[in-house]
């Protein structure tokens, strides 16, 4: 199975793309720019990281990287949908996931915006009607995502109006070691997950940490 | 001291006014409503509840609760600022605790609302401009919280504009056994931890779980 990660350059998209290819489960991972160079440049960098694993990673611009099976939505949430609706005719059928938050830096403390149409998720998936959208991923901290010797021990959150986009989620979840799944029911959830990453943040600036969401009881 | 909880009387106040009113930590609880007789019968079923525990506890309507060392608004939402308003000159220069969340419930799931003024806190806030305003306890099960025999093992975000409000928020939160406070930035951070509380929930009902919410790494 083939993940392209759109957006994949930045942090977030990166350290998400290492795990996945680094998981040895058989997904294999198109990082995706607009500009298939820089794509590229990020991918050698990962390599040059990590030397001793086997990652299957590749970069390519965004168009190619929707060719893969599941696709993974980690632009700026403010350019989510220009991105997207060029896409919407090769992504029709597919499991979408978006994993981007809109915030913004005031000092020492994140706050969430209202995006347009109330999520980044729900834009997305207006963006590509005929995409499965699940929203997930919001919560990992970036750079314990992108650094393999850091063992994660966190709950992602994954929620979708398509019971078919959770459940593919959830296998992309499972696929990366100390992360666990919980489903947080529709896409309407993703309002409130997408500003809580707001406050994970704000949480690690005040705390000088680097937190992880976790659920017990569940 | 002396804690008043306006709206003591349902769930999530009721669950609050138990567990700080067993904590033997010298936190005496007045439990308000708008009607005394009501929080007295609350406060009846409490005692019968829990026959071998000293509980510092007592009845009373929110003006008189409201006459406490520090106040929590335990109403539901959309009735917080009528209650408050007639309160603000006996609350001012106090710290003022907001518990409440704004959500609704659709089928197997809960949903935030955006209040006025985008969060139950701020709506606190501006109702008693002259009182020191905190966000906290969102985020508990109430029936766990309800419940002395339920060992809690959970983090309680509080945020606020006031570091004193922050700090004797805090201060709640530690006499309570199994919960710990994280300060998570000012009373901006209301709007996305409330929100959440939507998502606890949700979780819950999926899951038939009582989850309760942690973070690691701090």
């Amino acid at each position: 199975m083939r993940v392209g990660i759109l957006g994949g350059t930045g942090p977030a998209g990166r350290g998400l793309a290492t795990r996945l290819a680094a998981a040895g489960t058989g997904v294999g991972v198109v990082i995706g720019s607009r500009d298939a160079e820089r794509a590229a440049t990020i991918v050698a960098e990962v390599r040059d990281r990590w030397p001793d694993q086997s990652l299957d990673l590749v970069g390519a611009d965004n168009a190619e990287a929707a060719g893969s099976d599941i696709v993974v939505v980690a632009t700026p949430w403010d350019s989510a949908v220009d991105t997207l609706r060029p896409l919407a005719r090769v992504l029709a059928g597919k499991v979408v996931v978006s994993m981007a938050n809109a915030l913004v830096r005031e000092g020492r403390e994140m706050l969430a915006l209202v995006p347009p149409r109330g999520s980044v998720a729900a834009a997305v998936q207006w963006a590509l009607p005929d995409s499965q959208v699940a929203a997930a991923f919001h919560h990992l901290p970036a750079r314990q995502l992108a650094d393999l010797k850091t063992l994660l021990a966190a709950d992602v959150l994954v929620c979708s109006d398509h019971a078919e986009a959770t459940a593919a989620t959830t296998g992309l979840v499972d696929a990366i070691d100390g992360l666990r799944a919980l489903d947080a029911g529709s896409l309407n959830q993703a309002a409130a997950i997408e500003a809580f990453t707001a406050v994970c943040v704000t949480l690690n600036l005040r705390h000088r940490a680097h937190s992880a969401l976790r659920f017990s009881g569940i």
